[in-house]
């Protein structure tokens, strides 16, 4: 028996005790964002613990940070091997409507081979399957093939803000060779995927302010300046009818796409008019000469997020307005800075002030754009895994959305980060009906247990 | 003695009675906004008519309109001589926040020869001054020079709903040779004026609608249309960097100023400085060729009075948000057309509707601009009155705001209106602590009876 083989005949022996267990997980309401949960986030945070114990990592620990606690465990004696560093998050999304949820959120009910429950897909259901894949190994090989060491934290549905200070104060602790996450999803349904490149973030609120208070249009109108007729001006000077945005030097140090990476993403036969029926447009919209997997993983954006000002009530008051403001954020794509931008921001808005009004700008935080090359062994190697399971080439991909966290671990720990994930964009992390579909469940304990075995073959200085 | 002496030994005889009498009416709260004074509506309704038949008016009446009734009394006596039909109000502004009033709003106090009540100023003290200068008149000459209709309404603070039909159905009953309303005010303490012109208005609602829904900023960010950039687009075409606007069109039907206007105008030695200390800005802004007063009196203006879409709360969410809009009413001026210019709204908004996104429009109530030749000897009579009281030369201005009645009466009556007003701009009508300057009260008195009496000079024919 190969060890793919030997590994599939130990997860379907015990695939149904497995199942209760994470059924015993997913019934914990660690609802990170409402503090009524704070002792299921301590329930759920203790079962983890207790569950890596189970599966005999050393040094378990439920650490403080200065929000929820993370979860500790490793197991560090193959020697010579790499060492994996495990992310994953023990917090769930809020509930709410509950009502349209069609079995109890917190009670796991499986339906046509899928499993219903908050968490299932994102990431309760993702992280048991790397504590099972540890479980299998120590089962099959009394040892594992490489080092590691889990992380799995509380406050990901929250923005992290915890996070980036433990990874800081515990480099040493941390201190690893690469980092798995699965957090992300498949390509589609089938279709292995690795995600490669996410895309930063930056964003800002402007504020501008005419008269000290609102004026009465008649009186005043024509004579004074409308702060929203201001503040629209600024907006409208972003971008040009096709998204291209305008502010000077913005695409200065954006990495252009290489001919393989537009290549790989053309040969995903994507459908625009998929995404046409799914947003229910008639027309798609974005930067010309770039197809839209293109303008969504690998260009940048300027989005304005909520504009406000003046009168917004039913019918008409014909006021002249002297505050409006508008939030804008930019999705960044390696290799722009965040704080360049906001800089290039402000001396844009400046440049196009119009006259008699002030403006204040506001920054929000940022999150560097993230770009592993996709050829490295380690993403190579995982590639390789999720072939060997789902018997089809697995897709280099990037995510258009930002988890700052990735970047950070880039940053801060300097090692490649594997996103390999088995959620699927169907799933309703976030929504009610959430789930996970078991196939990938089921696939994903040997893509990951291929993963680890196929490991051992690399020295932690060819993952350099 | 001349009749204007005979005015002023008159009124400086019963000057005590009369203000004890316009307290009454000060004292009955008629907020027609709230349905809770709906009683006190009646009350000061009743009241009106009572003091109209003492000073022998005849067949007065409390009339019934879909709304707050109106008190009309005649008395058409003067055979041959001109015909008023006096309009004003006698509903008032509510009075939050009352904790700001020095003293009770419905408690009419004098301090430092202004009386401080709500409606002191808007309007019942000038509806008053009418009355009772035909009390004097009677008094002096136990006739009145001219024929005169009081048409008072209890709807003017809520936008006049009922007045128009009223007026509609009552053509016949207020057949008269021009209108004198006392709602306006000096240009200054001490400076006589009339208002001669009146901006329209017309607004619409844009609504922008990109995709079904909401969308993840970073999954579609740079594919798909955001709604709060297309609203955007569109706002901010309306108008060039000096305010001018580019709906092709817009200007083709404005009476360009005469030269006599814009003289008249220059002669008030407007300081543009009070401005902006008023509003609060550094700098003014408009179309360029205009000074202040000309922008904001008799040139059109499209203004956005309110905008909103996305998110608006604390702090940032990455939307890309489905939908956005704004509200935007424009000041009109003789001889534009409401109808027309909605139309041509329409025309732009459709041309510079940007791809990805569908827009509908709502248009809101549409009021005419409204212009009397200054020359016309109703109107030059009436800033003879001016004079002789005030001792300085008349000002003929326009007002940037609009008085949609006042434009009903000139389409449906077709007779000259005579905006004859003594409120000061100071006075805080509609705000707490609102007044009435008694100097104006007293010299307004003179200024009525002194224009009563000279009308009776005019034939009907010669005001035609």
């Amino acid at each position: 028996m190969t060890n793919l083989q030997q590994l599939d005949a130990y997860f379907t022996a015990h695939r149904e005790r497995h199942l209760e267990e994470l059924n015993e997980l997913l019934r914990i309401p660690s609802i990170s964002a409402l503090s009524e949960h704070k002792e299921d986030m301590a329930t759920a945070a203790n079962w983890l613990a207790q569950a890596l114990k189970d599966v005999q990592m050393e040094n378990v620990a439920i650490l403080p940070t200065a929000g929820h606690p993370v979860v500790y465990g490793e197991w560090l004696h193959a020697e010579g091997k790499p060492t994996v560093l495990f992310y994953g998050h023990y917090d769930v999304q809020p509930v709410d409507p509950v009502n349209l949820w069609d079995s109890a959120p917190f009670e796991p009910t499986i339906r046509d081979n899928k499993l219903y429950a908050r968490g299932a897909s994102d990431d309760k259901g993702q992280v048991f399957m790397h504590i099972k894949t540890i479980e299998a190994l120590f089962a099959l090989h009394k040892e594992l093939p490489i080092n590691i060491k889990f992380l799995i934290e509380g406050e990901e549905e929250i923005g992290s803000p915890s996070l980036t200070a433990f990874i800081e104060d515990n480099k040493e602790k941390l201190n690893s060779d690469l980092i798995v996450i699965s957090d992300t999803g498949l390509y589609g349904p089938g279709k292995p995927a690795i995600c490669y490149g996410l895309r930063g973030l930056t964003g800002v609120e402007i504020n501008v302010r005419g008269a000290k208070g609102d004026l009465h249009s008649g009186l005043y109108g024509g004579g004074v300046q409308n702060a929203i007729h201001a503040l629209t001006e600024v907006l409208a000077s972003f971008r040009d009818e096709h998204g291209t945005i305008q502010v000077e030097g913005f695409y200065d140090d954006v990495l252009p796409l290489a001919d393989e990476e537009r290549a790989a993403y053309a040969a995903l036969n994507f459908d625009e008019n998929d995404i046409k029926e799914e947003v229910g447009v008639n027309e798609l919209f974005g930067e010309q000469g770039y197809s839209y997997l293109e303008q969504t993983w690998a260009r940048p954006t300027l989005e304005i997020n909520g504009v406000f000002g003046g009168f917004a009530g039913e019918g008409i008051k014909t006021v002249l307005p002297a505050e409006a403001g508008a939030k804008i954020s930019c999705r960044l794509v390696p290799n722009q800075d965040p704080e360049k931008i906001v800089a290039l921001l402000r001396t844009h808005i400046e440049k196009h002030k119009p006259v008699g009004v002030d403006i204040t700008i506001t920054e929000f935080d940022k999150g560097q754009p993230y770009l592993t090359p996709f050829d490295h062994p380690a993403i190579q190697l995982a590639s390789k895994s999720y072939e060997h399971v789902y018997q089809v080439p697995t897709a280099f991909i990037r995510g258009g959305g930002s988890i700052p966290i990735v970047a950070s671990f880039d940053q801060i720990l300097q090692v490649p980060v594997v996103l390999m994930g088995f959620g699927l964009s169907s799933e309703n992390f976030h929504a009610p009906n959430e789930h996970f579909h078991l196939e990938n469940f089921d696939k994903g304990l040997r893509v990951i247990g291929d993963y680890y075995t196929a490991l051992n073959q690399l020295t932690p200085e060819e993952l350099k």
